[in-house]
């Protein structure tokens, strides 16, 4: 039929039980007569056992070194699901990151994929053997072993199924696709057949936490269909593409992130380059700030408030408080907050979004901390107690039970 | 000072102390002014690890899989152990097999050196950094990875040393050096300042299991200077060379290996070919023969025996009983016996030498069962059960306590 890359992550893998699973859905793809090229994660408790390793000699241990020591994750499971493949009797080849042809720049920890060499995945495709390929890690051009970073085996899957020009790239998770709101909180949450990656941007990024920004970001680059879907119930999932079908929903989904905290300066001078020096001074030392807000204050003053993950939080207020123009400023921080956003390529063409969204927390008595919009997302920032009720009644609002 | 190459076993990394260790060794002969290269093997217990994993999913994978997941091993060890030397302030790389050079031919689980390219690790020397090399693995023509099967750690070790014409090889083990004797079981055993290639091969066979054979072999090929010593305690070990001095011994040890098994043919028609036709067929199987004795028995008839190692026993037996020419012939096979032997180039000059070690048994009273000798060893065949007494006695007779 076609040519497909399958990507499973560290639980899919995380034991003997699972591995033959996943062999099992790896064999019955190619044996309905698909070329099979499957792209593994480490198992689930390998790289924490080998953080512990590291950490136990040096804490301080450098970023090459991590490297090395990380992709022998990799390594261990794409041997056992190879083997788990040979059991059932189809042809089959596991191969590193750099035998699979994935050269990266020399961002220890945090590489990037500069192109993927792919004349020996091609080869053996051309063999019929299954190949299975260590995501995760690739080489620089010095040869030494580089790692993507967190959700880095869904950027391989993705970069490589481009590469090879893949009729799909299959991402297999612990849930059946991406769904309008979490299933575990929202009883009305529906899983979605298709979504555009503008708006899994937004949703990844959101804490739906289902597909790397990444793996999306190149997913869109280079035109590779995506399916999210589960490794546990073999069932259809969420077909990420160019243009998806709306499915008469006026939004794809809503989320909430609650590793968010308000950082508030008050009472600046309203002297030009301040805001500047601000986040200028954040972004040097690589602390992404998403909501900013700006409020006229007292005559001649103003406060700045913007928003940082939680794990930002005190390196933020360290770098604000070592400023010099803002030395005796109030500063205050909150992290009992969450960011509750609605998400959909719909809303670009329907105004009225916005409003639905404030009637519906304003019904449940939900007070709004702060605002940001973009053209396919509303977020607003609410007490943290209030985040559950508050995506119930917004989905409620936008996605009424079918 | 000079090149030297040092090589640390499985249980010389086994955790993060004894990684610790290890760098300290490593660190202070490099601030000694010397350039290192360290060889070092997996973790002691990852290889075992490994295997169960391998053996939970698929008891009959390929090797080439198997290469591929037991070489995590060493990338684990050599991230760690850089990860110590960083710790301790000096300049260090890790290197997997195929990144130091390692070409190998193909033959998974038992790959031999074809060559090693230095560049990359001369490179890293030119830098005055420590190298830390994966031992036991390397990659084919095809850039499979390859392990070089038991022992594989030692000869890459010597491999690289030959490569690189370091000065010395440094095989650093749980033991001292090389002895006399066992000295957990002889009082009087001595540690050897010098031994020659040809006897330490001798002693390895024999079951001394300090320096795997292969390495002591390619030792001899390109004249390395290879030292057997303690990582655990700093005094000198002992120095394999080309001519040893002998200290004034007639024989360098006295050893014994019960991992031996006698196989008896009585009474065999005394045709031509007959013991071809056994041991070409003992051969095709890769099962090794030892000792070899044929006898003259009743008139036109023979008996013959020979040794092979414990664990070939069974499939020895089958392969005798296959053969047409043998059917209805009486086979004994007996495992409780020993091999004791005595090693020494002096002896290759000196013919009283098997006269001196019959004495020694005889005076105990211990009966010979077969009997082997070469230039430089005699082996004898006795009851496993006096193997011990026969060990001390003999090491009494030519290694008289000083």
């Amino acid at each position: 039929m076609g040519l497909i890359v399958q990507k499973f992550g560290g639980s899919s893998v995380a034991n003997a039980d699972r591995v033959n699973n996943v062999a099992s859905i790896v064999t019955d793809t190619y044996k309905a007569g698909n070329d099979v090229v499957v792209v593994v994660s480490a198992q689930g408790d390998t790289t924490d056992d080998l953080l512990k390793k590291a950490q136990e000699i040096n804490p301080g241990a450098s970023k090459r070194e991590m490297d090395m020591l990380l992709a022998a994750g990799e390594q261990i499971s794409i041997a056992l699901l190879a083997m788990a493949i040979e059991k059932v009797g189809c042809p089959v080849v596991s191969l590193l990151g750099w035998q699979a042809g994935f050269n990266t720049n020399s961002n220890h920890s945090t590489a990037r994929i500069k192109n993927i060499k792919t004349d020996r995945v091609k080869t053996a495709i051309d063999k019929h053997q299954i190949v299975v390929v260590a995501g995760f890690q690739g080489i620089n051009r010095y040869d030494d072993i580089t790692t993507l970073g967190r959700g880095g085996s869904d950027t391989s899957a993705v970069a490589l199924a481009a590469a090879l020009h893949a009729d799909r790239c299959q991402i297999f998770t612990d849930v059946e696709g991406v769904f309008t709101a979490d299933p575990r909180k929202v009883k009305n949450a529906k899983k979605l057949t298709e979504i555009t990656y503008d708006e899994m941007l937004e949703l990844a990024t959101l804490g739906a936490q289902v597909l790397n920004n990444r793996s999306v970001e190149m997913g869109k680059k280079y035109n590779v269909e995506i399916e999210v879907l589960s490794s546990l119930k073999r069932v259809s999932g969420t077909i990420v593409k160019e243009v998806a079908n709306m499915e008469k929903m006026l939004v794809r989904g809503v989320t909430k992130d609650t590793n968010v905290a308000r950082i508030s300066i008050i009472d600046l001078p309203d002297t030009p380059g301040i805001a500047f020096r601000i986040f200028s001074m954040l972004a040097a030392k690589n602390i992404n700030v998403d909501i900013i807000l700006q409020s006229v204050g007292r005559e001649g003053s103003k406060d700045i408030a913007f928003t940082v993950s939680k794990d930002c939080e005190e390196e933020a207020l360290a770098i604000i408080k070592g400023i010099a123009e803002l030395q005796g400023k109030k500063v205050i921080s909150d992290d009992e907050i969450a960011k509750v956003s609605v998400v959909g390529a719909g809303m670009e063409t329907h105004p009225g979004a916005a409003a639905m969204m404030f009637e519906a927390l304003y019904e449940q008595n939900i007070n709004i901390q702060m605002i940001s919009t973009s053209e396919i997302k509303i977020s607003v920032l609410i007490d943290k107690n209030e985040a559950d009720k508050a995506v119930t009644a917004i989905h409620d609002k936008f996605i009424p039970n079918a």
